[in-house]
């Protein structure tokens, strides 16, 4: 799948991100890595203008999950098993880049890392490791 | 800080949890732990009707955070530094309570577990540790 | 499968855990839980004599695995998959307690949280929640 | 602190890794990096001739440990508070190298990945994040 494709699946299926103006799009789709830009506006803040622990949370775990899409097609569901992430300074509003890459692609598990970055800046606000079981063939069917 | 204080300041200081309409409520706080309720509605759920991941994340995190508000009160401003959360089985809308444990609270972090189930049920859908940079006292004078 | 059963299991096949004078023993297996018993001594010390990460480590993933193993049976091989790990004061010399609890046991993952303490001390020292992978059932045959 | 010195702080501090003949050595450090490499052989392996889990966890740590030794000096004595590690697939006898990257060095806390691969291989077999706590500056007068 290539970038236009991704988000035309992720309106559709991810209605909640806020389709085109929720502020989410995948960038850049290469091989093991995707790009997904999100531009924090308000209600992506908390008060004192941080953007949210939920916010990043989200942009890591859709960054991730469409890496995996772009490699996998979109008819196999992965289904998130666990994320930590790292909080490792506040990030204010403006664009933000959640750079995923693959660590593993297998039959069973999916383990992806994600670097947020503000845009044009490389030191992470927040770091991110994600791991999404992928359904078996036959359950797909 | 009791139940009715800690909803107070959630009201004030977390707006975007959507304050007594958001479905935030916290119900229990005792020593060492706090509960805290999310009644999820159509705006916690995703396609197919599952809660989703941000939304146990944020429980999870500002049920942990509660907890440390709990013992140490509001002056010192608790920064989620790392969160991981396990996703266990897919929970429906309804009411879902995350009950906090603290297990470290020092002077410089604090660590607490967080298990999420729905209410009435002790199988939990959700699993979460975060650890919290508490900022040195004469930081907030 | 019993203690003095899942004791005799790991010293056939964790033989890097040193057997019988290696200090670990199951003490206790229960529903869904399991007590793995540690006599820390010197070969499990750091200069200063606080007890290692690794060891740490291991008495959290093995006292996880115990817990699987104790309900599903020695033929299913889990894979640890994820293992976090907080370690929340320094553990000294003599007996610690690693006490497993399933959070999860599905077909293909369990997630299982482990609170590491003192014997005669509920303060943790270290907590940990590992993911365990487990084969297909043909996969054993 | 170049490589020489830190092998030499790995030796009179960290016995437990063995010294010179316990595999470990510091092959490169450069701004915000590390390589720690290991030579795993028998006291590192599981049956079955895999390395194991707590192997995998000290080379990850000590090499996150180092990265931040070379940039703050051996006086500070950081603390690992969390580690997450995932196992991403098996690693035989041999060379590994550990890779550690600081994705943050603040002044009370230091967050640190590590990819872990055998040598000559991109692959990773390993993928750690660490947590450590720097002790305040007047603690170390």
């Amino acid at each position: 799948m290539n970038c236009a494709a991704i988000n035309r699946f992720l309106e559709s299926d991810f209605p909640q991100l806020g389709g085109k103006d929720g502020g989410y799009c995948v960038v850049d789709v290469d091989s093991g890595t995707a790009v997904l830009r999100l531009m924090a506006g308000s209600q992506h803040l908390r008060p004192g203008g941080t953007v949210s622990g939920p916010t990043l949370f989200a942009l890591a775990d859709v960054g991730a999950y469409v890496a995996i899409l772009a490699h996998i097609g979109p008819v196999a569901l992965a289904v998130t098993t666990n994320l930590s992430i790292n909080f490792l300074r506040k990030a204010g509003p403006g664009a933000l880049l959640g750079r995923a890459r693959i660590l593993k692609l297998g039959k069973r598990l999916a383990v992806v890392e994600v670097a947020i970055t503000p845009e044009g800046d490389d030191d992470p606000v927040a770091h991110a490791v994600a791991t999404y079981s992928i359904p078996p063939r036959d359950a797909l069917a």
